[in-house]
C-alpha cells in the first residue's frame, strides 16, 4: 500500500497513527500542500483523489481510497487488531462519535482552504482566520470534554478511534494557541496518546517531510 | 428507541432515511432549531447532546447517541439487513469515503452556526453566506462526481450509506439554488433515491414539525 501524506495535515496523522497501531508497513509518498502551489491541486494528484486532499490510500490493485476515516475503517477491516473501533455497540458508537465530532465538527473549519477563503474571498484578516479557528476548536472541545471518559484514553484502557482523532486535533489546538485548561479530560487523553509509541511515530515532527519545512 | 429530530436538518434527514430503510420505528421529539432562540441551545437538550446539535438517538436504556454517522454505524450493527455499509471492504471504504465528503467537507462548511458567525462575527452579508454555502457544495459535488458510479444508486442497485447522505445534502442544494446540471452523476443517484419510498418517507416535507415552518 502507498499513503500519500503530508506530515501536518491532521487526517493524514490520524491515518498514520491508526497504520502504527496496527503494524501496517505502507510505502509513502509526500504531497506539500504549501509548496509549488500545493502539490495537492496538481493534475496527477487530483487523479488519485479529486479532492485535492490528503491523505489518501492507494491499495496494491491500484483502488485508490480517500477519507482518513473511510481508510481507518478499511485498516479496521483487513487486520482487526488491535480494535480502533469497540466491540460493544454502544460503545463503538461513543468512539466514532467522538472522532466525528472532530472530523465534521471541528476539523474542516479549520483547514486551509477554508483559512484562504475567509482571507480571499471575505477579507479577513490572519487574526481574525486565528480567532475562526479557535472559536470552532473551543466549541468542538467543549462538547468532547463531555462525551470521552479517559480511563486513561478516551474510552477505555487501550486507543480508539476517538483517540486517532483527538491526539492530531490536540496537536492543532497546540499550535493555534488554544488553551486546554478547561478540558481535563481531553488532557488526560492526549497525554495517554503522547505516551504511546504509535502516537509518538506518528507525530508530524517525526516525519521525513517535516524536515526543513 | 427516541429520535431528537429536526424536519430540516440533512444530518436527522440521514437517521431518518436509515432507520426507514432498515425499517425501525422510534419514538420522536421535535427540536425547533430557530424556535425559542433555538431549542437545541436549551439546557435540557444539551444534557441529551452537549454539542446541541440534532439528531440524536436516546436507546430505551437511556443512553444518548450523537452524530448521525455514528448513529447509522449503530443502527447498521443492531439491525444489519439491508446492508448500507457494502460486505466488500473496497466497496465499502469506497461507500464511507464519499458519505464523509458530505458529512465531513460539505455539510459543516454550509450549518446554520458557521453561517450566524459569518454574518454576526465576520460582518457578512446574506449573500455572502449564500455564495460562500453554495461554493463549498460544489466543491463537494465536484469530488464527489468522480467518487460515485451509480447504478443507480451512489454504489449499486441498493442504497448504501453515501445514498443515505447524498439525498439530504442534495436537498440543501436546491434549497441554496446549486446548479446541478454539471452532476449527471449525482443527478442520476438523488433521483433514484427520490423514487425509493424509504427515502421519501424520510424527506423534510414529509414530516410532522414541517407543518407551519
Amino acid at each position: 500500500m502507498l499513503l500519500y501524506d503530508y506530515f501536518r495535515s491532521s487526517a493524514a496523522f490520524r491515518v498514520r497513527i491508526a497504520l502504527a497501531l496496527k503494524g501496517l508497513e505502507v510505502e509513502r509518498r509526500f504531497v506539500h500542500l504549501l509548496r509549488n502551489g500545493g502539490e495537492q491541486k496538481q493534475r496527477d494528484y487530483l487523479a488519485k483523489n479529486p479532492q485535492g486532499l490528503v491523505p489518501a490510500l492507494q491499495l496494491d490493485g491500484g483502488v485508490v481510497l480517500t477519507q482518513s476515516l473511510a481508510i481507518i475503517d478499511y485498516l479496521e477491516t483487513i487486520r482487526p487488531e488491535p480494535r480502533l473501533i469497540p466491540a460493544d455497540p454502544v460503545l463503538a458508537a461513543q468512539a466514532r462519535a467522538a472522532a466525528l465530532v472532530i472530523a465534521c465538527d471541528v476539523h474542516p473549519l479549520g483547514n486551509l482552504r477554508v483559512g484562504a477563503y475567509l482571507e480571499k474571498k471575505l477579507g479577513q484578516s490572519e487574526g481574525d482566520v486565528l480567532v475562526w479557528r479557535r472559536h470552532w476548536m473551543r466549541l468542538g472541545f467543549e462538547a468532547l470534554e463531555k462525551l470521552i471518559r479517559p480511563a486513561p484514553f478516551c474510552f477505555g484502557r487501550e486507543p480508539t478511534i476517538a483517540d486517532v482523532c483527538l491526539a492530531p486535533q490536540v496537536f492543532n489546538a497546540e499550535r493555534f494557541g488554544v488553551d486546554l485548561a478547561p478540558f481535563a479530560n481531553i488532557r488526560a487523553a492526549a497525554a495517554a496518546c503522547a505516551d504511546h509509541p504509535a502516537f509518538r511515530a506518528a507525530h508530524p515532527s517525526a516525519q521525513p517531510d517535516a524536515a526543513g519545512s
